[in-house]
């Protein structure tokens, strides 16, 4: 992959770059599609990245269907799939990690410590390897973009970072990899995440301000399914990540929730 | 910088990498001549990188000649000086650096536990910066050319890594900017080092295979000297860095000394 990147740029191609964990759904292919019409290649990556799961956590669980996810790609003019295995990617001996300060310590990373950790670090590799121009990440993983954002800053990368809105079913749950896991009898109860964002941007429509009174709202309609058990709710600077009091100015609400045993996230813009 | 070094990669030009603290002498020209020879570009980099020293330490004091150093690297055909300044490199909200967990224990991490993480944190980004298809290192930083190919290898650089022999004084004394702070009477305790490292050979050779026994000699030539306080004296594998009891295998023998204010470091092979 890489001499082959190396290759392109010397022919003066320009490289857009999707990396993924696979099981692909609508909210990639969107992503992929933006991608398509930023570059002269579009490369995504298929890689279920150990360095980013707790012990505990859905490793071994995590879907993988690589004949889907190739078709896929295919579909939306993905001209290269990199698709390496664990032994590639960390080799005997490995020991280098990227990590960022501040961004990391809330919201995922509460419950997570080593998450953004595994995920800046797969990432550099990823980025080292395919050499983008441009690379196309979620807005549904709001903290990671604004990580990644933050290290292509940090480490000069010189790649534009370009978020793609969240992409979402009929009935607004947002879409993710990990919707799989989740039992027909516990869906109204993952539409809550939703539903609290809907309910806060209505609030702050509204005229409410208090951050801590929209959360609360949030927190009583998501817990009135017993099924779920809040990881976090919050309202944050959309750059910084840190909590805010007043949503008197452009605001992220975000969280977190498990239902059932399946953790999911969401999040969507307040105050604009 | 960056968009140059991408207009020389699409012109089809290779680029070597010499990156320096400045204050040069004859060990950063080696390996200026050594980059010279392996690609059609030749970038030297002078910045005194803030977050490799500690408080206490040398920062401010270190010294600084730019002029002089411009003027030496052209003598050996240096094409492009890259001179960025601390805020242009660590801008507003830098949080994000690169660490290694093992290879920065030892030697000289123990009394400069930040110092690995701010020279590979640099190093990434003068190497994204620079897009270097070889770097060169001196083996005088002995420690720290071990981290940078660890580096390279674990986070997928594709930059050929290539260390430079250590450039002496003609009474053994190691090359090092650092040198400047010695004051005349401090030479015959300073030169301690050098032969510290021969004696240790000489016994090497004539059978000695206990690592122990080698540096409790060193230890007592060094010692021998008032003004000096030894730091660590050790014999390592040369990949690992770890300690070896045993020459019994190619070793590395590697010192840090404090001559009076000034620390100095040396190190040479063991066992070959």
């Amino acid at each position: 992959m890489q001499s082959r990147a190396g290759q392109l740029k010397r022919a003066g191609r320009t490289i857009a770059f999707v990396p993924t964990m696979g099981f692909l759904h609508e909210g990639h292919l969107s992503l992929m599609r933006i991608g398509r019409e930023r570059a002269d290649t579009l490369v995504a990556s298929i890689f279920v990245n150990p360095t980013q799961f707790a012990p505990g956590e859905d490793f071994e669980a995590y879907p993988r269907d690589m004949q889907r996810d190739l078709a896929m790609a295919r579909s939306v003019g993905v001209d290269i799939v990199f698709t390496p295995d664990d032994t590639m990617m960390y080799a005997q001996g490995f020991q280098t990690y990227v990590s960022l300060e501040e961004l990391p310590r809330g919201l995922c990373g509460q419950s997570r410590p080593i998450f953004f950790r595994g995920v800046a670090t797969v990432v550099a590799k990823l980025f080292n390897i395919v050499g983008p121009d441009i690379a196309v990440f979620g807005e549904k993983d709001f903290q990671q973009l604004a990580v990644i954002r933050r290290m292509v800053k940090d480490l000069n990368f010189g790649i534009e970072i370009v978020g793609g809105p969240t992409v979402r079913e009929a009935d607004g749950l947002a879409m993710s990899s990990r919707n799989a896991y989740l039992r027909p009898e516990e869906r109204p109860a993952a539409l809550s995440l939703h539903d609290a964002l809907r309910q806060s941007q209505a609030m702050v429509r509204a005229g409410e301000r208090r951050a801590d009174a929209i959360i609360a709202a949030a927190e009583r309609h998501i817990a009135s399914f017993a099924v779920n058990t809040i990881d976090y709710i919050a309202i944050a600077d959309p750059d910084t990540l840190e909590d805010m009091a007043s949503v008197d100015r452009p605001a992220r609400m975000a969280l977190a929730v498990k239902v059932g045993a399946t953790r999911l996230i969401d999040n969507m813009a307040l105050g604009r």
